[in-house]
């Protein structure tokens, strides 16, 4: 049957030897008490709250669901007890300020975490999720009288927030949004309109609910220039409810034990964060933070593929298979792994949810140099590299995490698709990764036409240049990570002179730029993963599995980078429209 | 909303001018009183039955789901009312023999029909889908007194057959399975065992049901050599019931109107089909009707996710595009269709569909060869390349109806996850077809190692030949089309020479082969689809989206071609087994 154990090995792995985290704590004064024995203890707590008290609740939280009754909603039993042990477990606090009340370690180490929640139980974690965004824009953005009520709150795990962005007719296009704030006397607002899709929006977990509201002001502009940010709390300061209403919760594919609100706000109090008009601006000191996040949610449903699949495969015994691992006698029937399909999978399945897992983390170990390091070009140059990753870890994770879901139910047969095995809720819970906080085509543009091309290809020139050290130091796949850096070189050069004269035409290729970006970073992650484990390989033969997977990597995985490339060139081809 | 409308233009486009199927028809006695209007009659009906009756009861049915009570199934409101009009429209017997009630249609044209059904309601279709094969398998092997008494009841749609192959430890290893017979001096026989995943083995839909089990008889050899067929119906001709029970029906990821059933057979009286120990030999006679069924599904959930991804780009707004269509002036937000991501969805999704359709027609139009062709080398290569299509036909086919739901899904953004809009059903119900019927793993190996490598190349040398034959004929998309024939040969031969000191090569890229195949078959049915559409375009501007579609399939989506030549390619490195 469906369980989780975080993969702690792998885990220290990445933190220790891939990122050699330790010794770059050690540069930074805000973590300078941080160290490899506290990280492990860290995520060693971790693994057993996710393992323990999340992964039991996940496919009874997905047969249960949430229901609505007269504006509550109650979440699927187990999930308040789940996270009052979160909050007693001081997990809400982990990388937050400790001015706030916070335990103010790395937000790499959230990153592992979050992983780990999110791969024990995707619906549960979505209720805790958004915090830390909504940490970050609070903290940088709202008045000092705001932060000193809510902050706190927020650190200790007493309310949670939500965001409310959408609205039925502004979707990807929030410049569209209509919800109204009206200033009141009092220096507060009063908002009324409709938001759709909220996470959250309302649930059992805590008596107050922070929402983080866009809309315009009476006198605002129309579009994107004129969305402003509004605080909203459930609770009012003297114990009544606000002016704010849960209409109903949405029936889903997946995630069905997160409560995916519609609001009403009703001429509901509020106060501005941040400047007027200035809304998404707000917003975006938390993009990064929250597009990690659901990047993480695709390495977790990746990760939970991999090791459900592993384990079936273990057991499940079928035909003969047309060879065996040398010393094994021939069986009536062997484990199904043995099988050159699904021995394809499995593979693909471990070296992608790893690779993911190199990314993923690098990623936010880059956001804490973005925000720690002692230099400020090194904070611009991680500030730049971390934009860049953002959006790929985002998309690229996220289609990645579906599509490896859908691979492990394959190695199921019939049995993946009934729900005892939990396989057919990885993949369903996996695919609105690919949609929210930014839709997978939306982070494309992002990445190439803003990211890219937008800066002249500085940010990209960088990563090449890491693509580059690391092959300049040897390892046995320097070879081809260096021709892909070249290449990849060439290939921006000729997109650049495309664009000239076709200015839709990034457009076109985003989408296909963005997958080849993921599998280049993946190339990297695993020519770095086999040069640093080969001299470890002598102490621990555990080493042994990454330089497999890193010459499984190059030889079966690598045609993905030419076929992106090939659908790069092949969309100058122009594209017609429908009618 | 989720809508269906059969696309009755473009499967006339198919059999007029792609299969050209009235000429062939024409020339073979059995089809003799069918022509292009009979046929387009027949498809109107169909269109018309699928569209209102079985189209409304899909959502519907996948709310409900059956339920099971004391071996009892009900399954959801309003199927077996459709089920009476299926059979009152004479549907059970369209492609049946006149001897025995049947119409005697072309299968081509029911492989049109059950396009229809599956894309309109997949989970109802499921009840009838597997009558054909049945209708077949006992029309061949069974003795004439049981074709006296139970296949009239198939044809008239009295009677339900369902297929009882698989058990908890037997699922693509059948020769596992352990279901017993034992002989009784009436010449019967008395069956007892479990199966499992048997799609209608309990429904409220026919008072009859006839299952085809695959049992040992008791000094069977073991393995595939020692398995018998038996008919084994539910009610004996006495009326009472036999000693078959319904012990429960999955909870299942999709399909949820349709009843998997967990069967105890406890001493069932039952009938030989065949001879003993040839229960297998005595399935082929359907397997590759069965697969073309299977196939037609995962199609039916292309067109389905194409026409519904379309309807909603129309309507949605959101952001300006970088784009718009000559003539068509800028507005605050664009249909979403003008976004350069959207329409490569959406033409994809067009382009690869309306292949599948070519494809999936033609395979059932060379079936309709094979059995009635005038001569008998005629009926020989028809067989052959029958046998060749429908691996890739099953495989492809349902691979692709997956991915494009899922890309369809991508369309409707948010509102593509919840259940209201009915594509995340399509997502769901479609990933089945990967998995039963011979898992598309099973159908690589069938392709590559039997169909392909197992006759010399012989079969796909006919195939080539085709396509050069197209290519030779001109049109606009002739060379791509003669050089990947070219390319196709030349791999074969590197494929056949790698397998000489490395046996365990074709299984490794079977899979590989198996989308390059189906790609290729793709780039076939579009340079035809091209040629044949551009005389009719100046009578009829529709036949310029053929045009439009195989310029978009050359310069977009050749790319997967050159994608499965290198992964076959790498594929050569060895490939280690997992611990």
């Amino acid at each position: 049957m469906w369980q989780y154990k975080a993969p702690l090995r792998d885990m220290r792995f990445v933190l220790e030897h891939w990122l050699q985290a330790p010794a770059a704590w050690a540069e930074l004064p805000a973590f300078a008490e941080v160290d490899l024995p506290l990280a492990l203890q860290v995520l060693e707590e971790a693994a057993r709250f996710s393992s323990a008290v999340l992964a039991p609740l996940n496919a009874s939280g997905d047969r249960q669901g949430c229901s609505w009754q007269e504006g509550e909603v109650s979440t699927p039993e187990g999930f308040a007890a789940a996270y009052r042990a979160y909050v007693e477990g001081g997990w809400s606090a982990l990388a937050c300020d400790p001015a706030h009340g916070g335990q103010g370690l790395p937000q790499l180490l959230d990153a592992a975490l979050q992983e780990m929640l999110y791969a024990s139980n995707h619906a549960w974690a979505m209720y805790t999720g958004i915090a830390h965004g909504a940490y970050l824009c609070l903290d940088v953005h709202a008045p000092q009288s705001l932060k000193e009520r809510y902050l706190p709150a927020i650190v200790s795990g007493e309310s949670l927030p939500t965001m409310c962005l959408t609205e039925p007719q502004a979707g990807s296009d929030v410049g569209l949004l209509r919800c109204r704030a009206e200033p009141q006397d009092d220096g507060g607002y009063r908002l009324t309109g409709s938001k759709l899709f909220i996470s959250g929006g309302e649930h059992d977990l805590t008596a107050d609910i922070l929402h983080l509201v866009l809309a315009r002001l009476p006198d605002a502009p129309s579009g994107t220039r004129g969305i402003s940010l509004f605080l909203v709390p459930k609770r009012l300061d003297d114990g009544t409810r606000n002016a704010v209403r849960c209409d109903g919760i949405e029936h889903k594919m997946g995630i069905k034990g997160s409560a995916t609100c519609s609001l009403s706000f009703d001429g509901a109090q509020g106060w501005l964060i941040g400047e007027p008009n200035c809304g998404l601006a707000a917003l975006f000191v938390m993009m990064n933070s929250a597009r990690l996040h659901v990047g993480l949610q695709g390495l977790g449903h990746a990760e939970a593929a991999w090791q459900n699949a592993l384990d079936y495969a273990r057991e499940r015994r079928q035909m003969r298979a047309p060879g065996r691992p040398e010393g094994v006698a021939a069986a009536p029937a062997d484990p199904i792994h043995y099988h050159p399909a699904m021995r394809l999978a499995l593979l693909r399945l471990r070296a992608v949810s790893q690779g993911l897992r190199v990314v993923g983390y690098w990623g936010a170990h880059l956001l804490d140099q973005a925000e720690h390091a002692s230099s400020e070009p090194a904070r611009q140059q991680a500030t730049r590299l971390a934009g860049l990753l953002t959006p790929v870890i985002k998309a690229f994770f996220t289609d990645q995490g579906f599509h490896l879901a859908s691979e492990a139910l394959q190695v199921f047969g019939g049995y993946g698709y009934i729900g005892e095995y939990g396989i057919e809720q990885t993949l369903r819970d996996s695919r609105i990764a690919m949609i929210y906080e930014g839709s997978n085509e939306i982070q494309a543009n992002d990445l190439l036409l803003r990211k890219v091309l937008g800066d002249g290809g500085m940010a990209l020139e960088e990563l090449l240049a890491l693509f580059e050290q690391e092959a300049a130091a040897g390892g046995e796949h320097a070879d081809p990570l260096s021709a892909l850096s070249a290449n990849l070189r060439v290939l921006v050069k000729g997109i650049l002179k495309q664009t000239e004269g076709d200015a839709e035409y990034p457009y076109r290729i985003a989408s296909d730029f963005l997958h080849l970006l993921g599998w280049a970073l993946l190339a990297y992650a695993w020519a770095r993963s086999a040069r640093v484990a080969a001299p470890l390989l002598a102490g621990d033969p555990w080493y042994q599995e990454k330089l497999d997977s890193a010459a499984f990597f190059f030889s079966y995985l690598s045609p993905e980078i030419d076929l992106r490339i090939a659908r790069i060139d092949a969309a100058r081809a122009p594209l017609g429209f429908l009618t």
